[in-house]
């Protein structure tokens, strides 16, 4: 991959406008290497002022250019690449300058493929993967070390997974899905059947046999789980986002564009809208639906169907632990608390 | 596996009552080949009517049977297998239909399996497997690809490890036991004693030199963890099933037959009884006891020993963040207010 | 390892004091093979005392000897190893009795090595392992069967990786660490630009160039996450300890010493202190500071920046859930609870 660029490709390249405030002379063949944050950027690469909280360092930066919009121009030193969404430009560049190595078509001679797998020749089968029966890999997908691909799946083009992923049979992966290692797609849904009665064998296991479908442009986190359906599929959507150490449980339908931050977990036949999001270590109970545009804050527990798009939020702010005691045997006796003031209330009113 | 069943075969080998409600012919020889839901059941799959609030798909199924209590027959258009336990007679039916390839028996031969290993030959040990010395690997293990089990594990019959499971040394498990893909059994407990005194180490290691003890007919999910025992054992009891992304720490003891969802936490030391139910996302302090036929809901904190059966709860509920912000804040000066009640209380009083 | 020591070789090797109370004869070349909790030890363990609730246990223990204070001597039936400090103690000698087996050096036949990797002779690399371009593993470096060393990473001396680990390229580790099974390391940091907009492509990857740097004598638990950064780096001090399923996100700083357990989740650029303890299934939001010497009580979210060392928890006490139910609904109504006494108060002044 290229690892140098001029100013001038670079405003090219992502429609950019190269200039400078009076007094700052810019050298559109200024070359540079990488990108960094204000403060810590050299000579050689590219920032970019997204948050008014760090105009400070805008006006002592010593980057090569950054990447700002018009009205901040006159308080950035070097060259600007001027845009009207810096942040979002900031991410397509940043694709220029990854040194994720990319996988050399082919299969590695530790792999084990079956025989019936129907596999791209443009596409990587890292060391020590596993490609069962069926199995169908399609263009310039990328299968990391370690990896097992269970029977029958589908993996779209131009997906990658990272090293030591886990893709039990029939699960459906779109194109341009991102995988991160440990990631495990289709175990069972923790499904069982009471069976406690006398003679009865406890719990009964319920064979999971639907499958998982994940749609395009999905990202899923590092050892996040994700069970394949009871009898249905669980399903997500395009676009869906998904962070690191997440459960998505047997029958959860995620919609499209969805983002879901670390450590939540979502119950079984959970149905989530578009474009929600859902922040970190959030709890979502079973057989519910929340609606498109619904954003939950961190750690709280959904208990209930959400119809309405808005913001939703439970939970306690944090205390010294001293007074937050007293606070917590104070909620104990809450509705006690209510009733003697609606007793004083009465008192006032009768009195 | 066969794949095909007439409804006379499934209501001989379940013990079910095949027939219609009047005017419904029921063709004993259909053969159906799969279960699904009663709206999305094709002519050759079976349903199951467990939940009243199915019963208008019940009326509409397309199903070539369902399977269901005998007071629901009249609402029934199609073949009905009737049982005293339509859910239980569902999970033990899904056996039939799943997929889940079965292992042939042998040795991969890009396992690595030491000298000393003492392996059935029934068992089935996967590509890239690695088996360490002494371990014993019984009748009918399935052991599945790129999974370790260390020194002097000891797996019992039936057994079935998915892909990329890990097992630390001196871990035993029981028979029919299922664990699921990044499962990691007997790594180290949590354990280092505070040394911060001048010319200290820092935290000090504890050396974890307990194993793990898993009893029969156990499911633990994807990416679980369950810690070695400090100095004893950690002791997962018969028939308990585990979810995914929970951790279970070194020297904790579950009960038989508990159940334990998904991103739950349990914390060293703590001991839970027998037929519990502990939902998702729980958390369990250490050193504390749980009695027998205990249920936590979602996302609570256990703090202290529980000694009565019952359900129990903490947390507050969810409501539009402008609102809960409101009563967040409130939370923080119950305590006062409790103190300004009883003012108004005394004042009334003395007045 | 040699699994057999005398009482004096023991006393030796960790200065402790070698006596019996008055009655109890002390034999010096007694020989142990082992540690056992006082109750449970046999006349082979060493067994220790530290925390008075167990003086029961040590008045009836069958150890050979027990580590204590020298003021529990005389409840001490058998011979005494006397200690300032007995929990450090037992820390220290349980090294000792670790069976973990140890790595021989040398490179697996069926590891996968890249010709550019520099790898030390006295390292041992497990089956199955893949080792990247330009990776430099340190002497005396163990890296367990089935791990993933990405491109260019630096894994320093005597540093310990279980089975089934994850290092992403470009990441350094220190010296003597001990990472578990399923750990992943270096993993994408969760950075997306919405782009919404008509013609947009929804969430944008903000490709993450920044490494991980993680410290000397760091433990990291099974299956726990630690993101690479955005641009910097994501940064683990020295001698910090991480439990399991902890989530480490993007640019998370964490200070020397601090301890993390499990289910623990920190949001990305959060900058922890030195010598915090952070108990389990705790989260803390992005981009605040925590000083040093601060204490998070299980379970409790962290919203905003920790200026002053000491505990801080929230959430509330666990209750029977129909109690709980009453306090969750008056929870809700804490604001206009708060104005219903203020006007009482107003109507008592008033009057």
């Amino acid at each position: 991959m290229q690892s140098c660029f001029t100013l001038a490709d670079i405003a090219e390249r992502f429609s950019l406008r190269l200039q400078g405030r009076a007094g700052v002379s810019v050298n559109s063949e200024t070359s540079v290497n990488g990108l960094a944050t204000l403060s810590s950027a050299s000579r050689t690469n590219i920032s970019f002022f997204a948050n008014a909280a760090y105009r400070d360092q805008l006006q002592s930066t010593n980057a090569a250019a950054v990447i700002l919009k018009a009205n901040a121009i006159e308080d950035c030193p070097v060259a600007c690449l001027v845009s009207d969404n810096p942040y979002l430009a900031y991410a397509k560049i940043s694709a220029l300058f990854d040194v994720l190595p990319a996988g050399a078509p082919g299969i590695h001679p530790t792999a084990v493929v079956d025989a019936s797998a129907k596999i791209a020749e443009s596409a990587c089968i890292g060391p020590h993967c596993v490609i069962s029966a069926d199995a169908v890999i399609a263009d310039n997908v990328v299968i990391g070390a370690g990896s097992y691909i269970g029977d029958a799946c589908q993996i779209g083009a131009n997906t990658y997974l990272h090293a030591r992923v886990t893709i039990y049979h029939g699960v459906s992966i779109g194109e341009s899905v991102i995988i991160h290692s440990g990631a495990v797609i289709g175990s069972d849904g923790f499904g069982f059947a009471p069976d406690f009665s006398q003679g009865g064998t406890g719990w009964c296991k319920i064979h999971q046999l639907g499958g998982v479908v994940i749609g395009n442009r999905v990202e899923i986190g590092a050892n996040t789980c994700i069970d394949r359906g009871a009898l249905d599929d669980t399903v997500i959507g395009d676009g869906v986002i998904i962070d690191n150490l997440v459960q998505i449980a047997h029958n959860v339908k995620i919609g499209d564009n969805t983002a879901i931050a670390a450590c939540t977990g979502i119950a079984g036949s959970a149905e989530i809208g578009k474009n929600c999001t859902i922040a970190g270590a959030v709890g979502i109970v079973g057989h519910i639906r929340i609606a498109d545009r619904v954003h939950i804050t961190a750690k709280s527990l959904v208990t209930g169907s959400i119809n309405n798009s808005g913001s939703y939020s439970s939970g306690t702010a944090l205390s010294p632990t001293p007074a937050w005691r007293k606070s917590a045997v104070r909620f104990s006796q809450l509705d006690s608390l209510f009733q003697r003031v609606r007793a004083l209330e009465s008192n006032r009113t009768n009195s």
